[in-house]
């Protein structure tokens, strides 16, 4: 949660609440065990978050409540809840407590896999559009397979909820009392399409017979573009957060998408990566184009005027988390011992010490399956090339040039379309940890990056941008996102810039990434889900 | 070193005594730092061992000196050097000590690739028995490789050099003062075959003008058998040694085949398995077949009567060793700590409590590139199958299997051709560090596999044998090595038996390996060697 100067971006005051009931996989609190591949949220923490933390951002900015002029929130996406028609979710009511069904199913939850195969078969069978929209597979990370999952295991769930809603749409829901859903999350993870809305309830009713007309009875037919104004904020609201009643509320807004105009992005070219555990990736393009993989090309999904891309790599930082637990041998922390110095400093220094292509090893970075452009959840690492003399900072350096050569991989599925990237800006917690992989990034890709400021909090920073934008220039901020950006995004002066030589080493190297990705990634060799089909067996 | 009864084979005594020199592989004794890839001995640390060691071994099997009724030797292959007339090594003498072509070239020196691609080169132009002989390509490690090496960097040491001789036979020649060779050697290390002697001088010609008449020059016509006898020990090592003047010495043996009538094999259907930092594995046949990848078949060359066939996995314990070194993490060292064991054992107990199938891996074991069945010293690592849920002990497992399936395409291989293997007999330092790596190697193999009695010192034990038959029945030994094998071989009780169900898993994990073999190993997608000669390029 952050406080922003609308004149020139200033960060004002930065506060973390954390959510009490965090990520729920293990079991529901207070109920059942979950089974596996599950992931919720209890939405009660996100109310909580708000009655603890804008008081508390307030006083550390020394800011006065007339002088909020907006208020501006994301989410991720897509995390949908079941509601009554007063906006309750259901997993408040005692009657409902105990059922997973009933509470927010958080983006990573994995457990509609089924669901996401018969979308994709009827889309497929009935030619449906989203299926070039969403690069050739519907998530079963997105809104419906989550819905038709609820409606499949819990009928008496789907019976009980009058909606199925965003998080992102609910909490502003809850804040001016107006159910009023986005453009974004509908576009990217629900098959909403500007001037057409949703499939045709032959779609839905294909799908499942109850489903036909979903979209009237638990969806609603009217969206939101960013920036607008949703309403503004109840008394209820404003008496729990010290913030005056009435204050502009902008629609709400998905995490990643809302950091590209932070990182100073409003125009095509400049491809915005939120690196962090995952990354994501966001371009603008000035027409719609199907490239291969994507998450989703929505028209205005990002900002007005454009068609917003979205792709992303399902595990980055998350592998080196990986690495760091499982794969670094005691020899790196003696040293670090020796040097006083935590081990990951020890492990980056010396990988840093290597030279392109002298590790001698290459990886495919599908720890946790490939988002973009395979989109394959079954889809599993790889490492090769390992000798006597491996070490451990060679395969550090190797799971490093291999998220790097999935972003490449994205990079050239833009431009074998036309859609053109020029350079990268990055944001998130990732770039900060470690400059050997924004060099590497940069060698890899070709493409100068620069670094957002603050890094961080963009998603932060952007959600302001959009505050500034639902009070308008006449509430004291700013009536487009483009004038919001000219005025409160900035980048940082570092610039990583690629180095020639090590660029086209790693363009060889590049070259064999691209033979094992289509080797084992588009049906030569299906060995790893094999495999995951052999341990799911085993267990 | 061990002292072994003539009637049943008890071990009286073993004594090691450490080469003070060891291997050379970074700069000769006083002398030039090495190239990569080179290794040497010194000839002086045989001569050193027997003067020490032979009087510690009689001592501690309160032995005396009449009752040795023969001495057995054995030697790792091909490890020749260059010599005088007299026997007297170049790198004795002053004018030769700091030239590393005056040393013993260890069999683990390999920097005669070049050569041996020359050799292989011609000898399929001219379409030589050989390169069936040898599964269709001889090695870098080989007697002709390196001979041929000297020629072609230091010719005045070829031309200084009156013999080029195995350390096997040298030693013998030693301890008899007759240069009688060894026909084991000669024959999976020379191209030597029974009947027939070398290739012609045609070929050696076509390979270098001056080779033509190197058999006649430096090598000698005339090849013993195993278990001859070369002679009896000299006045000058009887007084070294403690030993009778006279007692009978056998023709020169290899570490590996000397190894099999030690473990009681002596007849077709076993295949013995030396188990340690690499395997070899010996099989004996009733006809001379060709085998893809072996590393050899040579008639009477393990035991008279029988083809014996020689494969080799190039690393398998050394393979552990990196990954106890390289990729075992802290939780694993935490652990061992807590609970006071070695980690190994950790590692090993958690390893075990997986199921075949479990870990969702598959590796191919070729960190030190593949000697059967492909034959190539380019071929580097893979491991397969990683999420985010991956631990130690899953990769760990995967490596003994993946060596598992290394050893199962050898017996593949033997199958395929008619060549039964019916049970596996296993001995070296391995079997006994890891109960689990046998059961998988039982389980994947699906035969069962007895373990040599005793397990470390077969070698020392076979020698021991070779040393009695040499000495024959008149001599207080006997006259042949079955009636040997017949009293002084044993094996374990213990017998590592097949379980059905892991065996019909590791089926189906073994055919992805093979596809994976068959993908990277033939040529398909050359990516190993690529990126073997851009970390070349990188250094």
């Amino acid at each position: 949660m952050v406080v922003t100067r609308v004149r020139d971006g200033k960060e004002m005051a930065s506060t973390v609440i954390a959510y009490p009931d965090g990520v729920i996989d293990e079991r529901l609190p207070g109920g059942p065990k979950l089974e596996p591949d599950w992931a919720l949220q209890n939405p009660r923490d996100y109310l909580v978050v708000l009655e603890k933390g804008v008081p508390k951002a307030l006083k550390e900015a020394k800011v006065k409540a007339e002088d909020v002029v907006g208020i501006g929130t994301d989410f991720t996406a897509s995390s949908p809840l079941p509601t009554r028609r007063d906006g309750t979710p259901l997993c408040f009511l005692k009657e409902y407590r105990k059922q997973p069904h009933a509470w927010v199913k958080l983006w990573k939850h994995h457990a509609a896999q089924p669901e996401a195969n018969r979308i994709n078969e009827v889309g497929r069978e009935r030619n449906e559009d989203f299926i070039r929209i969403y690069g050739g597979k519907y998530s079963s990370e997105w809104f419906l397979s989550k819905l038709l999952q609820v409606l499949d295991e819990a009928p008496a769930i789907y019976d009980a909820m009058d909606r199925f809603i965003e998080s992102a749409d609910w909490i502003v829901w809850q804040l001016t009392g107006e159910e009023k859903r986005n453009t974004c999350t509908a576009g990217y993870k629900a098959m909403w399409v500007k001037g057409r809305g949703f499939p045709s309830r032959e779609f839905f009713g294909a799908l499942h017979p109850r489903l036909e007309n979903v979209v009237e009875e638990k969806l609603g037919a009217t969206y939101y573009a960013l920036g607008d104004r949703a309403g503004g904020l109840t008394p209820f609201w404003a008496q729990k957060t010290g913030l005056r009643e009435g204050t502009p509320v902008s629609i709400g807004n998905v995490d990643a998408h809302v950091a590209v105009p932070a990182c100073t992005v409003v125009e095509p070219g400049s491809l915005v990566m939120i690196m962090g555990t995952s990354i994501c990736h966001m371009l603008l393009g000035t027409e719609r184009q199907m490239v291969e993989g994507m998450c989703g090309t929505v028209e205005d999904g990002i900002v007005p005027g454009f068609w917003g891309y979205e792709a992303g790599q399902s595990a980055v930082g998350d592998i080196f988390a990986w690495f760091f637990e499982h794969g670094v041998p005691d020899y790196i922390h003696r040293q670090a011992r020796q040097e006083k110095k935590p081990f990951v400093s020890v492990l980056e220094k010396r990988a840093a010490a290597l030279k392109p292509g002298e590790s001698g090893l290459v990886a495919l970075d599908w720890w946790n399956g490939n988002r973009s452009i395979l989109v394959d959840v079954d889809l599993t690492g790889l490492l090769l090339g390992m000798t006597l003399a491996t070490r451990a900072e060679e395969i550090y350096r190797a799971l490093i040039e291999a998220t790097a050569f999935g972003t490449r991989t994205i990079v050239d599925a833009f431009d074998s379309k036309g859609i053109k990237v020029e350079h990268l800006v990055a944001c998130g917690g990732l770039p900060e940890k470690s400059p050997l992989l924004m060099q590497i990034y940069a060698d890899v890709t070709g493409r100068d990056i620069k670094l957002a400021d603050p890094l961080q909090t963009c998603s932060a920073v952007g959600s302001a941008m959009h505050g500034a934008v639902a009070a308008g220039q006449a509430g004291g901020g700013y009536d487009t996102i483009y004038e919001a950006a000219k005025h409160m995004a900035k980048v940082q002066k570092l610039t990583y810039k690629p180095r020639q030589t090590a660029h086209e080493i790693y363009d060889g190297l590049f070259k064999e990434y691209r033979a094992l990705h289509d080797y084992f990634g588009r049906g030569a060799n299906d060995v790893m889900k094999r495999l995951k089909a052999m341990r799911r067996n085993a267990q």
